[in-house]
């Protein structure tokens, strides 16, 4: 968002990421899609504000990405890099605690105000945009849960690792975009201590 | 749905609904809205629409409900009418098995085509609008989810109804809404097994 916002009042003077060579610019063309999509939702941006935003010309987006669709997914990724990382920070590490570092990776993306606000464009975006819920299930089932998925030894792993994931996506839902009280003003290191152990409950219980 | 459009096809001839007396006209406008609600979304629906294809005066609209957002709310309201009809079939009962009501109901209105859609609506317009997201509020955390929590005896007991149905509303998240496989397309009796004593936990666990 400040990103966005530096890049709109520094066009036509040379900026700190202007200085830098296409690295910089494909990072504020992603800057400017996280916010386009974050106030505008999925079906109402379009490439073209978004090169606006960025100071490019369309067919550089284009060129970057692809698709509107492309876009999205890339501009959206950063929320989910630190759990995509290698080494995986929720998949791997001991098994027994897998439902913590779950449980903690989902409250971090939400608390984290840089990745806040993605995150509320993916989910506005996915309920009312097939596109946009295509994204989202590339991205957290097929990429993240699976992930989780293979390392466990039980049966029926991919539904186990998305009831997990349920919980927490249901969680975020309550706390962070309805706001439902007391959940939403609710201590996360007391939400973590009760939802910790029902995540790995879900993944890993015979 | 069918309601609406029986209503927009019988316009200026006698239908069903038209010749009983004013509840019938009632419920023609709250079908009117689920639709209106359910199709264009909080934002975009208007009472003048909502009027129109119940074949009434926008003025009889306001008579019967009030503003836009009491006519959502009313229109809602029939979603979680079985939750909130006394004896409540979800609050009542033994309390060891108060998970498992909890769970089938949450099944129940997702899987029964006369409550999807205007369930669809309440979650497609809560997630993007204030408003709706204070209706949502009110009706599933203040009424449902109090309910539930003043028969518990336990610490936390309304912290712990909502961490119930954050489970629930995270598995009706992807299975209905985002579609995730394969929660998707598992067998509902098999979801009942694995989410009853989650639920049942949050609520009852010591």
């Amino acid at each position: 968002m400040t990103g966005a916002s530096r890049v709109r009042r520094g066009r036509g003077r040379p900026s700190r990421t202007e200085t830098a060579a296409a690295p910089a610019t494909r990072d504020r063309i992603l800057e400017a899609a996280r916010e386009e999509f974050s106030e505008r939702g999925y079906e109402k941006a379009s490439v073209r504000g978004i090169a606006k935003a960025a100071g490019v010309d369309s067919a550089l987006v284009h060129h970057y990405f692809g698709t509107k669709e492309q876009v999205f997914e890339a501009a959206i990724e950063i929320v989910f890099a630190s759990a995509l990382s290698a080494p995986d920070a929720v998949a791997d590490g001991p098994r027994d605690a897998v439902g913590e570092r779950l449980t903690r990776f989902v409250f971090g993306v939400w608390e984290n105000p840089a990745t806040r606000r993605p995150l509320l464009a993916v989910v506005r975006s996915a309920v009312n945009n097939e596109t946009a819920a295509a994204v989202f299930r590339r991205l957290v089932a097929a990429q993240l849960l699976r992930r989780i998925a293979g390392q466990l030894d039980v049966p029926d792993p991919e539904l186990r690792a998305e009831l997990a994931a349920a919980q927490l996506v249901g969680v975020a839902m309550l706390r962070y975009v309805i706001k439902v009280e007391p959940l939403a003003s609710a201590d996360m290191e007391q939400l973590v201590a009760r939802l910790a152990p029902v995540v790995q409950g879900h993944l890993t219980n015979p």
